[in-house]
């Protein structure tokens, strides 16, 4: 894969027309990008529910800026494919039936070509409509193309995902990207940084682009508290499992146990015991698993039970969104294309908190809901992220398979709490 | 049933001895009393895995006892039936195996007249302790017979909400209690109750029984929001129902969709269509709709859904709270002996909210999460209630099913979205 | 329980209208008697959806006689109860709606007393119709009457097996009835019994009662063969099992293998290991595995994997009805009241094979298909057999929970070749 | 497609030993014939446990060449690729582990093209081996290589009728081969052939192939009979779906009423109703429901419901045997490439059956299971038949996907009553 496929020329004199244009078919870009080590079988493949195949991924976003941009700004725009909108809908219900989600695998025709088709007739029409429109279509367009842009990052990371689970549900373990282990160093041990009481203003507040769902802009109380300076290790995690971690009720949560229970698990996902070694499935296939990484692929449950077991609890949302506004939004993002968490160079103790972003998301201990006063955005479109709210937790922070220009310090990510193939980890937090 | 079978004697010159012997007591028989309508048959059935049948209520609560308290702090107490620890034990995995919770209506003994004699041998053994223990034993133990006591309560609702749900099975709809149907007129319409924001102190503070998960108290920010000013009612629901509220998935909770979908949802729960009129079981029997009563056993989503439909939310538990705070404890509870949610009683515009307690628990929009600085009871005590801290969501204030003894302001009770068996109604409240 | 309940008076000058009454009123007092160790709740419980509530049992015998006999013949009869044809009807679906199958057990009312008032009832109008019907009448109906015995004996038989089920899922191992053990000695070794090729007919012949199933009376050709001259003993299974046989899939059907592993398998059913040591739930309690009576409650998979172990295989229908003619019909049967197959007595080499009748069920590898020109009866009665004919097997020779005068050469019993809690056997047999 | 792809050219002159290698060669390359139409996401896909990726067809037939010839009889072999053997077995359990069958289709390597150059290897590793082993060698391969070559032509079949499934699947209704209906006359009316009462000798006799399940040759009694003179017609169907078959219980065996209401079956597979209009699927697309065609992709349940519809039964497969022996084997079969049952031509009163090869597989009420005296072949390839004598029926005569010189007349295919996928169609029978 070729590198700096993400960079940012200084565009110092392009157009907001033409910034927007070039932002759009550089993220487009990206997701065919991601998918340039796959051979056609991989495409296809939905390895469990949760799981989209990854032509299914390329054709949706496509659909996405079709049916919300072309379709609805674009005057007599017609669809080449009217039937894929019944394939290729998520979950909007306001636009029409659409096919079963478990079923995305069984679908083998628009085949890879097809799709690649697809996605360069929406690309063309977008980039016409986006150069040719008048200054009032695009006032209206501009911020549904914006968040069909970072619609497709939040796919882009899926993609990432989803290919790893397909391939990993493969016996001969083959490999996405082959890569190097560095030899790497233990990182310094936890230290604890303490923030003060205060009444805080959460959420997000400005002119950029963020999601209905890190709105309102709105005051919360926040009790003193300390945050772990770094993300747990593999190296930690495997003292949890060997002190019997997964045998004992007492440190999960009761649904959480009946998950353990009735799953079989016994390590974080990915992980298989080979001789008395574990070992762990990654995008470079087979490797054993490196106690200095950050830990990855644990459940809710399990960041859960360790942090009851290292007699500290999770942190809250806002918790972790007050500690990050104080530091660089920098860390090991998909651009870097290790598609894997690193281990933590640095060894002094810090005063601020490493790994805040990048590498793995980071469970909360908060509920996924709407903030006070929440509105979902009007149409559609409003299905995007308040229909959610139910059953999940919040993640922050992003992964190695996020973008680093699609996250930010307010970002609420969700997950139900028994999911764990996306790149989540652990940072704990404690009372003062 | 005997009236006033709960009523308050006063018992001024009572030492504390005797009161907690008292309370156990009155408790205990409360128990019984509840299952006078039943014939030996009702007893045995479990007809859901949520529900357990009444002979598994009161032997379990019995369980308790001996097993916190008699095992615990009376010396040489040995158990008559070692061997019920294993079948009524339900959730406390550091006391041992136990067995499996949906097979609790597979078992015919002990028997009915077995459970009662149980009983009596641990009633006659708490109250022999309680009596002659030492001012140091009774120190310790009194705490967790008061914990027991509340058990206890908390089960009389369940037997009341189970017991139900095991005749509503019966296709020949059978009475637990005859019951008039009061005529009744309609109650005035909705407003809305006004509270300024603020930064406030939630949670228990105090010396009487509270469960750990009404602590610590601890300070939140609440924005200033109105409150319904009663609680929803059937004729308002049915105008739901009518618009097409079941049909529509823009006003449903993505999983609360799926819910009504495979469940097949078309109302609350009980209720039947026969011939073009809603019908629903009751604890009398097969009765129409009345407009006039609450609405109840509806699920979070419906309750969610109605909320949405109404252009109004769920209340959040901090503004539950406050507002519960300035209200006395009063309203239709088990002891009315009415089984029933009852309608309001015509009144003027209020000032403060009425039905905030009884009838139906409120189902609010607060996820059951730990409070701020949250520890479980060491020990068993500590599966209580923190394990559940998960995938469930909060009621407040009490049912027609619940002690008036029983319920506070702080008081959480907690159901995943789906649950419908309880009694459980809707409170709206909105942004100022 | 009374001895000699089912015993024959010399009859011989009785009528055959009174003949029938007494046949119709001994039947039903049996089912009764059946009854009288049991508490309320036993009655109550389905332990799982193949069982059903021995109150059931008791009411469907009784709806089967009020719907089929009453209802049909007798002039101006009308049900004290027209809502128990919804919750007693099996599976007739000519004769209207009827309660799902797996809720039988969620059902407390009519309560054990009111089912068995109206067995009463019943029991009084058809003695009263036998009585004084014309003779036309009877005619007509005594035919139903006859095939309503017979039906409510199979639910007798049904009424052992299922409450022995009910009883083995509680943990305090409930008895049925107290039974010392005899002691035993070892039967004489297996020999195997020759018969000849022969073009034979098969199937009943003759004016007595039997099952549509068991006609038409008609040839088939048989090739000569040889049958094991007694059933298969726990010892012998014993060495099946230790042998590793429920480990090596060579033995078993494939869709048996599957069973043996998503059922986890390991013994035949109510066999547990108690610190090394096997030991049976029996209706006598949990007692040690004795080598010398003959192994019980396996499936035809179990029985079939037995057989291809022991180099043999199981015998075909005709080949069992063709040996079993030969043999008087005696044996252990239900009004022994062991409940429980008993050890054969050692003797000399037989000449014809033991134990053909009664103990336990043997599984033939016959699957259950109609006879060539098999008509099922006119009307709701034809749906009594033949609807069932698809993938189940042939069972021949009765059981200990058998009548005596239920049994005949040629009763076919059937049930799928995983069921077990029937008392099911082992037979071999091989070529010449 | 190329026509006369499976020709038989004279070989007057080839050797034994040549003629199994030009066998062996035109079977493997008809594998690959049947896939041209394909692109390569076709080939990734399960559409449902019972259907295999067409990949996997490819290597599986591969690998069992590779187990049961090369690394039995040819010195040396190594495999290029072990670890297949984990993916490819399919059954066998006496040769090592496998991959569960229903994550069939979760795995994208080796590719399509890995898989042909798999095949490819194989087929010059077999051709090697078969042109220059010893002719002692070539005696012990042979017959393995022939029943490969069998083996690989029923997985032809499976390749067709799952392909189907995949491309049925998808909304998009792709084709795999284009097809004019030719216009059609409807056939002569049904009329009944009759055969006479005989001892029959039945299964396979003589010096060609067969499987074991085909022996031993042996005798049974066959009544007189009478067998419809004709396949059942879409037409006849449709008059069977709409007197209302799919809606009256009395109709159907008791497990296929259960099947018909929990499948929501009304129709064949296949079948859809698009504006009042019976559409079906085929591998040449969405078409009308031809009422000249035999009905085709119809379970047991559903022929044998028919049957009892029409006032007869279906076949015992000695009575079909015994028709099928006096007719040549001739038919619509996969070398005519119409992939589809085609209208019957002849319109005058038969004297024998037609239909009776090829078109489509026809039910017979005959269960599948061991003819007396079967006894399975030694080693792994005696998991080939036996183990699946349960729970399923006999289909006699081939069908449209199978080829001509895979059928016999005491060829026996058998599936469970409720499998529709395969070309399965229905002949009526009676008593004379």
């Amino acid at each position: 894969m070729a590198k700096n496929i993400q960079d940012h020329p200084v565009l110092a004199q392009s157009s907001p027309r033409q910034a927007l244009l070039e932002d759009y078919l550089r993220v487009r870009r990206f997701s065919e990008q991601l998918c340039v080590p796959l051979v056609t079988e991989d495409y296809v493949i939905q390895s469990m529910p949760d799981v989209s195949p990854t032509r299914w991924h390329l054709a949706h976003t496509s659909w996405f800026f079709e049916t919300f941009v072309l379709s609805s700004y674009m005057p007599d725009y017609t669809s080449p494919h009217p039937q894929y909108a019944y394939l290729f809908n998520s979950y909007y219900n306001s636009v029409g039936e659409r096919h079963c989600r478990p079923k995305r695998g069984l679908i083998s025709r628009p085949t890879v070509q097809e799709t690649y088709a697809y996605r360069r007739y929406v690309d063309e029409c977008v980039s016409n409509f986006l150069s040719t429109c008048t200054d009032e279509a695009l006032t209206k367009a501009a911020p549904v193309v914006t968040l069909g842009i970072h619609h497709e990052q939040q796919h882009q990371e899926l993609m990432v995902t989803d290919i790893k689970h397909v391939l990993s549900c493969n016996p001969l373990h083959p490999v996405y990207q082959e890569q190097a282990l560095s030899s790497t160093t233990p990182p310094s041990a936890l230290s604890w940084i303490s923030y003060p009481e205060q009444l805080a203003w959460i959420g997000y507040e400005g002119d950029g682009f963020f999601y209905d769902n890190e709105g309102p802009y709105h005051r919360e109380f926040v009790d003193a508290y300390q945050l772990g300076s770094r993300l747990i290790t593999n190296g930690e995690y495997l003292q949890f499992i060997e002190d019997g971690g997964y045998q004992n009720p007492l440190l999960w949560l009761s649904s959480g146990w009946n998950t353990v229970q009735s799953e079989q698990w016994q390590a974080p996902l990915y992980w298989e015991k080979h001789e008395g070694q574990w070992m762990m499935m990654t995008l470079s296939g087979l490797r054993p698993v490196e106690p200095t990484e950050p830990v990855c692929h644990v459940s809710y449950y399990e960041a859960d039970a360790y942090a009851r077991w290292a007699d500290a609890r999770l942190t809250t949302e806002a918790e972790w969104e007050l500690a990050a506004r104080q530091v660089p939004t920098e860390g090991n993002f998909v651009e870097n294309q290790q598609f894997h968490p690193v281990p933590l160079k640095k060894t002094v103790d810090p005063i601020k908190p490493e790994q805040m972003y990048g590498d793995v998301w980071e469970w909360t201990q908060s509920a996924y809901l709407p903030y006070r006063g929440y509105h979902p955005a009007p149409g559609a479109l409003g299905e995007y992220n308040g229909k959610f709210m139910c059953n999940q937790f919040v993640l922050r922070g992003g992964s190695c398979a996020t973008s680093v220009t699609h996250i930010r310090p307010t970002y609420r990510n969700f997950f139900p709490p028994d999911a764990r193939w996306q790149f989540m980890g652990i940072r704990l937090a404690r009372e003062v």
